[in-house]
């Protein structure tokens, strides 16, 4: 049974007392982190979302002890009592409130707890169906209660800074019409149109934009998207984005409202300076340069291509890829010459997980001595000059792919990362932002044989490659960009096409009928129609975001109630069974398989 | 074909431009409201979100000319030109801009429109059905921005009040489990476990209950909610409420910080000043005042008890009424005697539609003439008791209902609005608040002869009324509360149960076996095993208090895309069919019928 709260007002949480409240009588409110039983004297260590205080009970108030006496871990307590100063040996420095405790006069037993089936304390070592099956309590935890906290304070900063720059967050439709494009979607039956079905939205992308023609000039949402796709590890059903679009703007002006965002997070969510603008990289640079359109720039170790040096060498695995139009590049691994056989096998195989067929390398012991896979198809000046342009030095491991450039740079890119993560370089408390800038406007579909969008297609060329349309479309360039951090894609957009005839032309290209477009985005081409203002924008996972701000590997620990794996909740047991009326009513039954 | 913007900047939106700007240089961007050729000038009124600037083309610029001349409207157009001061007669003091015009020296047509088939302008005349299938082009229209304006600033007070005093927005998940209490259930198919569903939230009830559980001690949520209803006028499949929940708390802690918010709403968003405490009025009070819950306290004419002086007259249809236990009430309609019959026939619709059998009335001419449809059944002492205690005068017209007390309360609540309406005496611009507290706990549900919770099963008794729980459950008052403004519900909510036995014991009242309880709220119930703060809040209908304050009749005003009764919408023509292959994906059929 529990007491009742009536007549009683809790005066502070437990960390807003200090020595400064000594003397004072206080209530406080909270859950039981641990009592001890010293006979004369029980101690409760009393908790809520602020930290922890300490109650003391004495056997003068013989009632009120023996009730002391009963408490066990998470009772809900209510007490009042009298700040006091600890006796010197019993400070705790460690503790927000270690100077004091509380001398209680009055204990109410709000609610009893039965044994909870994990600890609740910082960084649990419970496994994580625990935690997820009784989140309720995982909840409690310090760690999951800073990180909703961080959450909430960084879903706070973009409401302010992007209503401070004049946007309007505007809610679009969570029931909308299903746009077969993209990811799967979830559907929802309708009951007044049998046989009809609403979608829940994958992005706010057409209704953001329908609102840019609709003249509201600046637009943001804190908005939930969903896609029913087989979940990778961080991946929800339902996520969270921070959506933006802008009128009558370049991509410059995309990116400084955009980047003004993070600095702010960063600044007043974590205290942490970023220094903006951020550095702007090409698509072709960041490939060039890191393999990856998605960089990690907290360390170097850049790709080098060695392409026109190998050409003609003896070494024909470098110089079948340079003929076939690919390349030969390396990394130079500075100090890891000293990997074992073993350890250099198994970066092989990370580079043969991105589909190149092998790695060569080269490495300089300490003594200069050097041992290569390939030194024997290579004279000795070509060694030399390889050497030379990887800026080798002793103790320096050299690895090389040679293949089509896309696998070069893929696993050339993913082998710098894999040996950073070995060598320990990465530093967490480093936060490297940058934008990649003109991505390629197409890629080549080679199941379909034929140009898809990179992006979407209503993203724009760049007035500079407009020419380049019919004649050469691989090297026409968009104008869509993506903000990166420490080697993670937080977010990106385009600047989208407004003019109508080229609209027609992208979707030609993309080999839409008009019949197709029309049946995708019919209402929004419709809406162009009508005068359409140039108009860009963007969009950031927030669950991501929060997950590298809160220095979390998973963003099930930024999202209060995350599902698992299969798309099931562990702790309400969604999705579940239903009545037979209920699917009834839908106009659907449940097929027989 | 369009123009880019390319190495234009927009230097200002159209009305940040005044006296003060001229001889500037300015570069403008928008839409064309409208175009007059002159001859020799071309104007242009430009419209963007803040509103109209005037452009100016003169002949000297010939090209340019003819192109502003081809122009029309809701084509988009960049301008750059020079600020410069109308001539005194060509002042508009209705304009904001009205002083300045700006004379043109470059001209880009960023894109055409067709002729819309609406007139971008306030208050349009234009259909519901035109206004919602061509949406893109009603939110253009200036009232339909404000509209937009007004709820993203409200939104925004209150995710800076709440945030300031110490709440966190937490998200709550929307694809959840289908629980059959309620309203019905939007349900979504789960594609990984066949013939299992999710629902859509009808409210994050449960969830924000288990935040409290898990130790957040202030919850809020700007939600988005889902009921499967068939809508009524103010209703949608999808709306968004203000969603609360506060630990440690009992009401008066409730409504304090709430209508704080209200205050903070109304001063920021319209600068008017809100009282507070708002008036608290116990249900009771409420009914017997104003028979109503949610009265609308502008206007006076409250309802007067007759019972115990006509309980004995010798008129049937009263003396029946008082004998079953009901009542005969009456309201004071204040220089309502000059109605016609035709008139007063109408209020006796009005009752008649609230299941009265029908309603008596006096009437008082100026000339203090009494004439009553009853009259002959009462004695002179009798009629003069009743005019004495209906405070009535000459031009009054009093009017009676006779039947169980929640008809009579129903019937003249209802003709008293109904009157008001008829003398137009609501002043639209007057915001009367009240809460309604001490809300009955139960009901007593008619067709399954048991009780029924008003609230929800997790509503509190109030202390001083548990007493009654076995012997007089009708008797019950519930810690649940009812925000009003001007005779509308803007939201509701209570304390909840934290108390074990008495939530089972609730249960039992309620006719749920240990197995519904389970099935229902299974996941909460679990939760409250491990300490459960006393905890309460509230929820506010968001579309709805925009809606008040934008002194609009209907929700789909202050919603971007609203969906109409048949919970389609217009402009997407959501739902839509579906590719056959989406469906079997979902291990469903869709039935034949």
């Amino acid at each position: 049974m529990g007491e009742s709260i009536h007549g009683l007002k809790r005066s502070h949480k437990c960390t807003e007392l200090s020595s400064s409240n000594i003397g004072e009588k206080v209530t406080v409110m909270g859950w039981v982190q641990k009592q001890r039983n010293l006979g004369s004297l029980v101690f409760i260590d009393l908790r809520d979302r602020t930290g922890i205080v300490q109650l003391v009970f004495t056997d003068k108030d013989g009632e009120m002890f023996d009730k002391a006496k009963t408490i066990r871990s998470e009772f809900v307590i209510a007490t009042v009592g009298t700040v006091a100063a600890r006796s010197p040996e019993a400070v705790n420095k460690k503790m927000a409130t270690g100077e004091i405790e509380i001398i209680a006069s009055e204990l109410r037993v709000l609610s009893t707890s039965e044994t909870p089936p994990m600890y609740i304390e910082e960084n649990s070592e419970v496994n994580e169906q625990t935690r997820l099956k009784y989140r309720f309590l995982d909840l409690r935890r310090p760690d999951m209660q800073r990180n909703l906290i961080l959450r909430h304070r960084v879903a706070k900063v973009a409401r302010d800074y992007y209503d401070e720059n004049a946007f309007l967050e505007i809610e679009t439709p969570i029931l909308i019409k299903s746009t077969p494009e993209g990811a799967r979607d979830y559907l929802v039956p309708s009951r007044v149109h049998p046989g009809k079905f609403f979608a829940l939205p994958q992005s706010p992308q057409l209704y953001k934009q329908i609102l840019m023609v609709s003249g509201y000039d600046r637009y943001f949402q804190i908005a939930k998207c969903f896609r029913d796709e087989d979940l990778r590890a961080d991946r929800q059903p339902e996520f969270t984005q921070i959506d933006i679009e802008m009128s009558f703007v370049n991509v410059d002006d995309v990116l400084e409202v955009n980047e003004g965002f993070v600095k702010k997070a960063f600044k007043e969510a974590l205290n942490i300076d970023v220094e903006t603008p951020f550095l702007r990289m090409p698509y072709a640079e960041a490939m060039e340069r890191f393999g990856s359109d998605k960089p990690d720039i907290r360390f170097g170790m850049e790709l080098i291509n060695m392409s026109d040096m190998v050409a003609n060498c003896g070494f024909k695995v470098f110089t079948d890829a340079v003929a076939m139009g690919g390349s030969v590049r390396a990394i130079n691994a500075k100090g890891c010459a000293k990997f074992s056989r073993k350890e250099i096998d198994a970066l092989v195989e990370v580079v043969k997980t991105y589909k190149a067929k092998g790695m060569a390398w080269i490495s300089i012991s300490p003594e200069n001595e050097i041992k290569s896979s390939f030194a024997k198809f290579m004279s000795e000046d070509e060694m030399k000059s390889i050497l030379d342009r990887a800026q080798a030095e002793p103790g320096d491991l050299i690895c090389f792919v040679a293949d089509k450039n896309n696998v070069v740079f893929d696993a050339l890119g993913q082998l710098r990362l894999e040996i950073a993560r070995k060598l320990d370089i990465l530093n967490p408390d480093e936060f490297k932002f940058l934008w990649v800038t003109e991505f390629p406007l197409f890629e080549y579909d080679e199941d379909e044989q034929r140009w898809a969008a990179k992006h979407h297609p209503f993203t724009s060329p760049m007035d500079e490659d407009l020419e380049y349309l019919d004649t050469d479309p691989g090297r026409v360039r968009a104008k869509a960009y993506d903000m990166v951090l420490n080697g993670v894609e937080l977010g990106g957009g385009s600047i989208r096409i407004h003019i109508q005839e080229l609209q027609a032309k992208m979707f030609k290209m993309l080999g839409f009928s008009e019949e197709d477009a029309n049946r995708k985005f019919g209402f929004l081409l419709e809406a162009f129609k009508y005068g359409t203002p140039p108009h860009g924008g963007m969009a950031f996972g927030l669950d991501r975001l929060v997950m590298l701000m809160a220095k979390k590997n998973s963003i099930r620990d930024v999202i209060a109630f995350p599902k698992v794996q299969n798309a099931s909740c562990l702790m309400s047991n969604a999705p579940d069974v239903v009545d037979e009326k209920q699917i009834e009513e839908l106009h659907i039954n449940i097929s027989k398989e």
